[in-house]
């Protein structure tokens, strides 16, 4: 018999027109972002200087489970989707291991990662309300050049504040973002009133999504028709990821498959929390369900070393207060080169779900150890990953080793969200033998924990 | 009725496991290679010391129509094939043209571009045939990259000699040539006599295709074991990029279309060559059959303002000639962007069809006019093209801008081989304006035709 494809795609009709709302689900919701100086939940009222109204009510609503995609939406998603769900027959063949491994491959359009899907969302009901420019933050820059393509669909004009470090190393990111008509500026920088006094703080420093959020939450609220807008860590974001598990869902059933395992590397939260969507919903409805864990960077670890608390989502404190896995909002992250993954906090989802133990597992990773696995990847499977997925890759190729020792030929599904094609400065430290582990010491967690917000 | 879908795909099954050699139908079949020194043309006794010998089988065959893919090849391709064809929707709209634009996308795999198609067939033969190792040259750095990819799946060592110009404008490149595990170094280099020779008499080159077609085939010739393999020209790469061709055309059946113009860049051949391969045979066979447009840059026009005549294929006229459109193997082009394009002659195939009046046109463009079409291709369709694929890019653009004042709705397709993720520092000094054409001038053509060997 042949062997069953190895790349399984869905046809245009067959992708979903729903995103799926895990929250509905949730016995436990999660802790509402509250008002730094009140403590009150936010209103969609004290919210709407910042995010786009209908964002808004996407952030708050924890009870209707599926919203419809708006049909722009959709018709702006079928450029770059469905995305193909791949069978890792090359990877399991040089592993020798029983186990069968998928992965959801989200990184085949130009802004090489599953950040289309929110970007495609918020700047659309962004441009329907009217708005006039949007504001961001970008890290490894995969959600900057994402944003910065949508806003060229849709005429909107866009600034991002790109991640020092990642601006560094990365310096065609900019030229790319460019080429979509955005503007970009490294943070910390002397433009915002929060990033010069950053800058002051800590001289030389390489910033981190924390600064960069403060920057462009400044920026939006204080130019007139400008709102800001976020590619991970909020419930809109996770909301519309889940059109990846949704998507990787239906495909698993058309080659009869389900996971026993679901992996995905954690920064903010969107990938895990794009792949997981389905399977915790079959979890939360009851049903037979995967082991779900997340993987993080033994450099940032929020879910492993961090605590579950109320903690600024921004290292200026311009933000609201979001109950979450976080080591502290003013802990700046040592310069790995998994610049997505440099966040402070988690997911206020993936945070209650990790709490209540829904998501089974977090574990943290090395970044060698990372790129041990990328380079296999890539020799492989002929997709050289980004230096966020891979930590996925690491910890799938870790259980996939597992299973080549009991000899259970496990199925382990896991997100692929990013090609590393600007990474390449990595992958040279990599090769040459100078790439660090950077772990930080309890006395650096502590020290980060101590700065939480009494609530 | 909802609109037809934006990406056709075809499912594993669908894939074509035979090639198409156009030489079966051409009535005047391509010249033969000849011998430098007794100008007879080559056996398969003759080539076997460069290239290994099944390969040499094919370069010579002329007769069979079509040619199994091996199963191992065709298992090889499966990992990043059948590859999409995409409905301009976005391009269309942008130019408010009634033309309908198709694209054949190959560069969603790690190499970017279709050259992995022939890498494929070159590497597993060579296995087969128990070589020791293989050498090549590379352009842009696509070729290099996929033959890298191919050498790790079958196994095989590579060394990759690398056009100066791009070697320098790519820095990342090379590093994702050795993440596959292949050697790289740049041409002209000192490694070889005839790159010691070059060196000699064009100090600070910036090489060329040719140039280092030569160092590497002295080193495949000088190694024991090892044999030269080469991304593009010659009638074998044709033969196997014939796979582009064939899925087109089954997807433009899919969705009842069938092309009025074709259009492929030409830089060697082996982009128009794949593209058009099942719609020649079209032409070949009596039947309709497109307007065939090669789309030269104007700063290396073999086929518009070169001659067709014998020729070497390298600078150090270590090679066998080919007949072939050539302004002369000793004329070094500029170091323009399309490091792809920069090569001095063309396929005898295409060269053979152009000279019968097969291929209908070729056109030369300017490199500021392909990035103002590469850039406005990646704000609207979201995919950033490689320079090369942006020659085919700028004619769909003008064909389409043509049906516009004609108010034709014609069907034009074009092939899309390549992404330009390792080309931002061409499209920064497009941004800045600093990007300059270069074309040559009257008495470069002639210096460079004068130059051509007396056969």
């Amino acid at each position: 018999m042949a062997r069953q494809a190895k790349r399984i795609f869905l046809t245009e009709d067959q992708m979903p027109t729903k995103w799926y709302n895990v929250r509905a689900d949730m016995k436990n919701k999660p802790a509402p972002l509250i008002h730094p100086g009140t403590h009150e939940p936010l209103t969609v009222e004290q919210m709407e200087p910042i995010f786009c109204t209908e964002l808004c009510k996407q952030e708050l609503d924890n009870d209707t489970k599926y919203i419809d995609i708006p049909e722009e939406v959709q018709e702006f998603y079928k450029i770059f989707r469905p995305s193909p769900l791949i069978r890792a027959y090359e990877l399991e063949q040089a592993l020798g291991t029983p186990a069968k491994i998928y992965y959801k491959f989200e990184g085949n359009n130009t802004s090489g990662s599953h950040k289309l899907n929110s970007a495609a969302a918020q700047v659309y009901y962004a441009k329907k309300q009217g708005l006039k420019g949007l504001t961001t933050e970008t890290g490894a820059g995969q959600w900057g050049t994402a944003l910065a393509m949508a806003c060229k669909h849709f005429d909107m004009p866009l600034k991002v504040y790109m991640v020092k470090c990642s601006y560094e190393q990365k310096p065609y990111r900019k030229s790319i973002i460019e080429t979509f008509g955005a503007d970009i500026i490294p943070s910390p920088s002397t433009t915002t009133n929060v990033g010069r006094a950053i800058l002051e703080k800590h001289p030389g420093t390489t910033g981190s999504l924390g600064c960069a959020i403060s920057e462009a939450v400044e920026v939006a609220t204080s130019t007139e028709g400008y709102r800001y807008v976020l590619g991970s860590v909020l419930n809109q974001v996770l909301l519309h990821q889940s059109i990846i598990g949704e998507e990787a869902k239906l495909q698993m059933e058309m080659v009869d498959e389900y996971p026993d395992i679901v992996i995905g590397c954690a920064g903010g939260g969107s990938n895990l929390g794009g792949i997981m969507a389905s399977f915790m919903r079959d979890k939360l409805e009851g049903k037979n369900a995967p082991y779900f864990i997340a993987v993080e960077p033994a450099s940032c670890p929020s879910m492993t070393r961090g605590t579950y608390a109320y903690d600024f989502c921004d290292t200026g404190h311009v933000t609201p207060l979001a109950k979450m896995y976080t080591i502290g909002s003013e802990f700046i992250p040592s310069p790995s080169h998994a610049g997505g993954l440099r966040y402070h906090g988690m997911s206020p989802i993936i945070s209650q779900l990790y709490a209540d133990g829904l998501i089974d597992e977090a574990r943290a990773v090395e970044q060698t150890k990372v790129f041990e696995a990328a380079n296999l990847f890539a020799k492989t499977e002929t997709i050289l990953p980004a230096p966020e997925s891979s930590h996925a890759i690491r910890v799938a190729i870790d259980e996939a080793l597992k299973c080549k020792e009991t000899g259970e030929a496990k199925t382990i599904l896991f997100n692929l969200t990013g090609t590393g094609y600007f990474d390449m400065s990595a992958y040279m430290s990599y090769a040459d033998g100078s790439m660090k582990d950077f772990i930080p010491t309890d006395e650096d967690i502590k020290s980060g924990i101590a700065q939480l917000p009494q609530v």
